[in-house]
């Protein structure tokens, strides 16, 4: 890739600090601007090495840059987008980093006016348990999948810039629509991360659920591990994306009213069918992915 | 704990196994009668060492044995439970690992009839990804957690006795009324496996269920690691534990349905609250646990 002059990250925790670092590493960028509302965070970048300056504001950060790479949590992306749409330069390009698309490219649309063709929606699949510029890796993006939605507005050379600066971290890019992307994670992200939460959520509000929790073993711990994930961040996710997320909760609850009648009945043959069957489409999944999926 | 002379391990996969080795290794026992109707892995548990004999049935290992630990699929434990009663010495001592315990008590009683109190109905919460003799391990059940189920008619010596030997190798001994744990375990393992099983079934019956599962990443594999458990191991548990799984399924789907109507309305502050005390719940849960949880 053509190396860039000036990267703009704004939200310089792990997602931002590990693109930063990635993108340092891999050649793609002379100088990294940073911002952040949380100073303490941007100090630490800036000790840590992760950015070369920081700025004042997203606005400041982004002028002058050759691309704007917004990792905030998702709600905050219009105010960020608004800022940065006025104060960079027609031929830059703006990215984010948002778990959820279609609410996104409806706001970004409103705030960026003229400024919305510069715009790839875009959303790594990649994450640590820690959160945090302390947490930042430059390992972060390697064989990740990167997904990217641009509208019909949206500037070829942008997509290029953007799937190029992916591409050199190590990430491997898709291109989807943002309703299909939002679809597809409400599949298979946002409707087990909503299951383990009220898996918990009903035995914590139990009188016994310390006896409970107490007789739990790894399989709980790791159907739960999606439970101690950020309740902000999860309930932004949930009410973006609220529309795919109820029509995925109704098909799970039919496939559920299923299995209860079957065990109602008492139908093992069947029962034991439709586990075999998930346990073998399981079993591909993870057979037929190159390496093992990343955090998210 | 005094040696015994003779345990007979009916079953000699990964639980059975690791038993056998671990008495052996606490210098609970002298010699270990084998009995496993597949002849194979029969011939691999003498030839690794994990048993001394083996017998040619359950009874005729029982014959003889001061303790007889049956580690068997759970459907199959009432008739290995019939042709034990009939073969023991009326001091000798019977425990299992299965996995439910209502139906295994209630068949019991039936099968083994005025050898019933000999009886004492156990699960070790304890297992490996892996299954058979050649994965068990002399640490299998260090720390583990074991549920005692005894009933009224149950003798206090033979529960001393299951109790020691539980001990000797390692675990941490519950004593719980068969219901109690039966509801218990519907809670907090069964009805996670269901919805794990459910969630891939649901996915894995799409068109696009390869694209789906493509965009899968760590959290979905992690939540639905259990859907890789045995299909039949699994339609057994749901079966013999049917109605308090019913009922665990009921309390989570309503549970669910609070979710589904926050969401709904976009009642934020009230959806961050509940993700909020779930991660506090398993956070509380997994600080609270001395070690890891084991696996199951």
């Amino acid at each position: 890739m053509r190396r860039l002059k000036t990267v703009a990250v704004v939200g310089v925790g792990l997602i931002g600090g590990s693109f930063a670092l990635a993108l340092r590493r891999a050649g793609g960028v002379a100088t990294i601007v940073g911002a952040d509302r949380d100073a303490a965070a941007l100090e630490r970048a800036t000790a840590l090495g992760v950015i070369d300056t920081a700025a004042e504001s997203a606005a400041d950060a982004a002028r002058g840059a050759d691309l704007v790479f917004i990792s905030v949590p998702v709600r905050q992306i219009p105010t960020v987008l608004h800022d940065v749409a006025l104060a960079i330069d027609p031929t830059a390009v703006i990215t984010d980093a948002g778990s959820t698309k279609e609410e996104v490219v409806r706001r970004a649309r409103e705030e960026m006016r003229d400024r919305f063709p510069r715009f790839v929606p875009g959303h790594p699949i990649a994450g640590r348990e820690t959160s945090g510029v302390e947490s930042a890796t430059v390992e972060l993006f390697r064989g990740a999948r990167v997904v990217l939605t641009p509208c019909e507005e949206t500037d070829a050379d942008a997509v290029d810039l953007a799937r190029t600066c992916w591409e050199a971290v190590g990430a491997r890019v898709a291109l989807t629509t943002a309703r299909q992307h939002d679809e597809i994670f409400a599949s298979v992200s946002h409707l087990p991360h909503l299951l383990a939460f009220a898996l918990v959520s009903e035995l914590g509000s139990r009188d016994n659920a310390s006896e409970l929790f107490s007789f739990a073993a790894g399989g709980f711990r790791d159907f739960t591990r999606i439970a101690g994930s950020s309740p902000e961040m999860w309930r932004d996710i949930a009410l973006q994306n609220r529309d795919a997320l109820l029509a995925e909760l109704e098909r799970y609850e039919g496939r559920l009213a299923v299995f209860r009648e079957l065990i109602d009945k008492g139908d093992g043959p069947a029962l034991e069918r439709l586990m075999r069957e998930a346990r073998s489409a399981r079993h591909a999944w993870l057979s037929g992915s190159k390496r093992s999926p990343s955090s998210e």
